[in-house]
């Protein structure tokens, strides 16, 4: 049986790319950023990514069929995100199993049509077929140009890291649920409709994609180490992370000490948070930091780009410095 | 229960599309065209289609690894066709069962690679997932030009209308293989790969986009009557089909024979067959006859456009007209 990795490499062992992909999965680079790349003219591009949801697998069954809809969209809107892509439109790829009620059906269709018109998109094609479980297969298309594209590749010593929002929301919020804990309205109202109902974070990401002073971007969508462990592979660089600076909501770390789990582990190795990650060139920090309430943006530096010798460490609030491991959530294990 | 097409109008219902989508499920024609049309420029297109196969509900159990990768790939790629769209790339969402072997996915990432390269492009991109049953889920991506988009909105009164290739081939299979009828050594060899690796016509498709004389193009993936029904309606047209014009191979009507079925409810009701159903411009017509073999096109004349009122008919052998009903297989009946 293999791992969600092992079927990745035997993918891109046997699929060969041709010249107009700019990023795919059989070029080097392909496989740690979020999106295919596409060269359309000399100077256009076009981001394409392609997500499944299966309701066994990634929907929790307190999720409404409005949400599972919202949800198909946003994943596949964050990746665009990570890209610095705007969208130009989202096909469907639909499963249904034959006795789902017209109403729930109509539900998911609302959510995809309100989600896609929160981030100026549509959902323009579709396919539907009968399946077991509800699958929903989304494909973004965006478009960007050569210049506004973001990478994981190009991240350099002594960038700033930083997050927009908050992180582990949607962890902690999964643990909760997963273990039935009697929620807080704080909880409800502020954590978990970060789980239920993620946004994708394009706005941010088309106001900095002009901005050129990002170096690097991906969205969290696999945890943060996964992330960091990519983009380091794909720049050639380290990472020191400072705990005492991550945006951590206190329901986070109320829930971790509830349930006695490590808040830095849902953070670090649980994902969904769907915000992004970007490296921002240090000499233009502090201008970011100046302008940031005037772009409307809120970025939270959570550390610094190191050299590839130093790997990826997070200096603990002890003052411990501890390795950050690559690993991500891989659905085929166990 | 739904069925296939009621969900459809669901959908329909209630996604909006943006000023981009030229064409696209909540645009008036977009639900009688093979894909959706998103304007990126003034004059440049792309054209964007998703198809998802399941194993259990459209593989059958004789289908070797490779040429369920192949298929996943061709039913994408025949929409681009239908469109007049030169292949960019296609995006691949994966469901795979968690006790599936290695050497089965190496074999169907094979065939995928085998066929988008017959298309002379490339897999870049995809999306790994535990389902139960083997889910592909593609999306194509092609560009073409205003003035090369196929659509099935132009036909008119007088206009040709003809097919690539043969019908009725992976419809007199299916039968064949569902009735567990012994195959003759030409049905083997001749007919079946017609069912198990069918082939897109994009390299037809990209020939006759340049010559300014096709009014409008699909691809039979339906039955011949369902497609003759969706241009018919986008068009505002009738057809007349002649039956002594169409092409079928002898083993079509050996199998029928044999099974006590009728061969033209095969090819006006099964579907599958991916070949393109075009209609030209009349006064074209004699041109490209006299042209076919330079252009090392196959085409064969079965009917006529004729006025909606007159509806869509079929002139049998024995010169009796008969209605074409206005159906095609659906999956979630019964």
């Amino acid at each position: 049986m293999a791992t969600e990795k092992e079927i990745i490499d035997i993918f891109r062992k046997n699929l060969k790319g041709t010249p107009n992909i700019l990023l795919g999965i059989s070029s080097e680079m392909g496989v740690f950023n979020d999106a295919g790349v596409v060269e359309i003219d000399g100077e256009n591009l076009l981001v394409v990514t392609t997500d499944m949801i299966g309701y066994k697998t990634h929907i929790p069954d307190i999720a409404t069929p409005k949400q599972i809809g919202k949800k198909s969209i946003t994943v596949n809107i964050s990746d665009l995100a990570a890209m610095g892509a705007k969208p130009l439109g989202v096909v469907m790829s639909i499963g249904f199993p034959s006795d789902l009620e017209t109403q729930y059906i109509d539900k998911i269709a609302k959510g995809m049509n309100e989600a896609a018109a929160s981030y100026s998109t549509c959902v323009f094609g579709g396919d539907i077929n009968k399946t077991d479980d509800i699958i929903l297969a989304g494909t973004a298309i965006g478009k960007t140009s050569k210049k506004q594209l973001f990478t994981r590749n190009d991240a350099e010593e002594g960038d700033i890291v930083c997050v927009t929002g908050n992180l582990g929301d949607s962890a902690a919020s999964y643990y909760a649920w997963k273990n039935q804990l009697s929620l807080s309205p704080n909880i409800k109202e502020k954590i978990f409709p970060r789980f239920l109902d993620p946004k994708a974070r394009i706005r941010e990401s088309l106001i900095l994609r002009d901005m050129q002073i990002v170096s690097s971007c991906g969205d969290i969508s696999d945890g943060l180490g996964w992330e960091l462990y990519k983009t380091g592979k794909a720049s050639k660089v380290g990472f020191e992370i400072r705990e005492d600076l991550l945006p951590i909501n206190d329901e986070v770390y109320e829930i971790a000490d509830k349930l006695n789990l490590n808040p830095l582990d849902m953070i670090l190795y649980h994902g969904e948070d769907f915000e992004l990650i970007l490296t921002i060139k240090s000499n233009k920090w502090d201008w970011l930091v100046e302008n940031m309430e005037k772009l409307d943006l809120n970025l939270t530096k959570i550390g610094e780009v190191c050299s590839k010798n130093l790997g990826n460490k997070i200096i603990l609030k002890s003052k411990t410095k501890i390795n950050i491991e690559n690993k991500g959530y891989d659905q085929f294990k166990k």
